[in-house]
């Protein structure tokens, strides 16, 4: 059975450099070479998708959302507005952003009303299958959120955080091995330095 | 690139008062005014929505399902049979609500086999991002559950709970934002009084 | 409104022995009879899935996914390259299975690079709604995995899990119904015993 028979055309001039499954939609027009959109994703117009990226099934890229370049975004995730990936993120499936800390259905509110809240994510972060991201928060370069954990607060750069709420759990290498208690990566031996407060978490050590 | 070319199309005389996303799915014709469902969502025929809600992405709402005006349901929701939202009910991304407490796949079951589990989401009630509800429960009015919670019994009106398994952490006024230890809102002022067994939460006082 | 009159059109000599909806995608030729694919679900080519199996929508079955028959796959699940699920294996909305556990968006990786994981499901398990599965893991036949659990290490059979991360919480009848501390079912009456070690759990007692 080919379900790709009703498949929507794209005209002769139009040449993305980027591939949309024909289930896929994409409204905007911000989206690098090389990115994949699969099928049943959505990408809003005023979103800003990088290059190289990888976009799952059923997901969903929200105008004012941003993704650098080699982003994994795997299936059934949404991001929203406020939600900014660095290169090389990897965000696991289900894995759930969101960007409003109080959240109402209509209705009357009172004065001041509640601003939408932002969540960056560092350079080659990943965010693990089905994990929850309260914002505003700031995910650290480098660090890895274990699979269906809570993140209520910011993760320093290399940690690792896992539980509800997540908590530090160890430190992870640029390669997502964990680091020894030296802070050596017990697989590709790079050193690491901690950086100032335990809040701003590792750096590599210069060789 | 406009993915939107092979739409369903809309006869003439068949004019909705709500509107679908060419992509979205509704079967059923009790779905009221202003009401907005999205690209891959599906409302199945005997699901009954009210007025102005918002059905996101990926979401599924079932024969039997019943939700009010204003109800704002987020992606990859899925609103079963024997699930009630009432007015205003917010229910966050990636949500997930049950009505099988034993679940298991088809064959022999032993006699009297289990019934669906009903859930009741009281008015203006707000269910976070990733949440995971387990019925039979009562969500009350205007209570908060925190995102990645696991609601195993009921919650009381206004109450905020969070974690896995959900436990109390505080009060909510209707607007959402939390009650100081007199019951007042710090931000709108509202004045809340307890209503008999702490099962039975908050109400507003009166003037 | 009918949404359905621009699908996908099946030539007369191809008689699938399983129904496929109209927004569903089957590319495997490897799916058996009496098998339900509903919409926005997609069956990748090399996936292998028995008879009578349902799979949700919003669900993904990728190549080297494995499930015998009657399986049941609720909405927004994904079963990936390295999960197995025998007979009567239930899989409840949102439930999320993994097969990397170091994982990481592109990039420069360290020499001998890590090899997808897998899970293995045993005959007639079940998994909770938005319970999350670390693989790699097993899962013993008639296990239940509580709704929202994290699953973090093998569960024998019979066994019930729930937390994050999950905990052993007690013994399920081959019927789901809890057992008593004498491991009869309290429902059924079926007789169990134990098999050598606690993480070798349970079988039903010969007659």
């Amino acid at each position: 059975m080919d379900s790709r028979n009703d498949s929507t055309e794209r005209a002769p001039n139009e040449a993305p450099a980027f591939f949309v499954h024909p289930k896929g939609l994409v409204d905007s027009e911000d989206v690098g070479e090389g990115t994949r959109v699969w099928a049943f994703a959505h990408v809003l117009k005023g979103a800003k998708i990088g290059s190289h990226c990888n976009i799952g099934e059923c997901s969903f890229v929200e105008n004012g959302a941003v993704l650098g370049d080699h982003v994994t975004i795997k299936n059934g995730v949404q991001v929203w507005w406020g939600v900014t990936c660095e290169d090389y993120v990897f965000v696991g499936p289900n894995a759930t952003f969101t960007n409003d800390h109080i959240p109402r259905s209509g209705g009357p509110k009172p004065e001041g009303e509640p601003t939408w809240e932002r969540t960056h994510v560092g350079t080659g972060a990943s965010i693990g299958a089905n994990a929850t991201i309260i914002a505003p928060v700031k995910l650290g370069a480098y660090c890895l959120v274990g699979a269906g954990s809570v993140v209520t607060r910011d993760v320093p750069p290399h940690a690792l955080v896992m539980g509800n709420p997540a908590q530090a759990a160890g430190w992870v290498c640029s390669c997502g091995m964990r680091l020894s208690s030296e802070l050596q990566c017990v697989k590709c031996a790079k050193q690491f330095v901690r950086v100032g407060s335990p809040e701003q978490g590792l750096a590599e050590a210069s060789a």
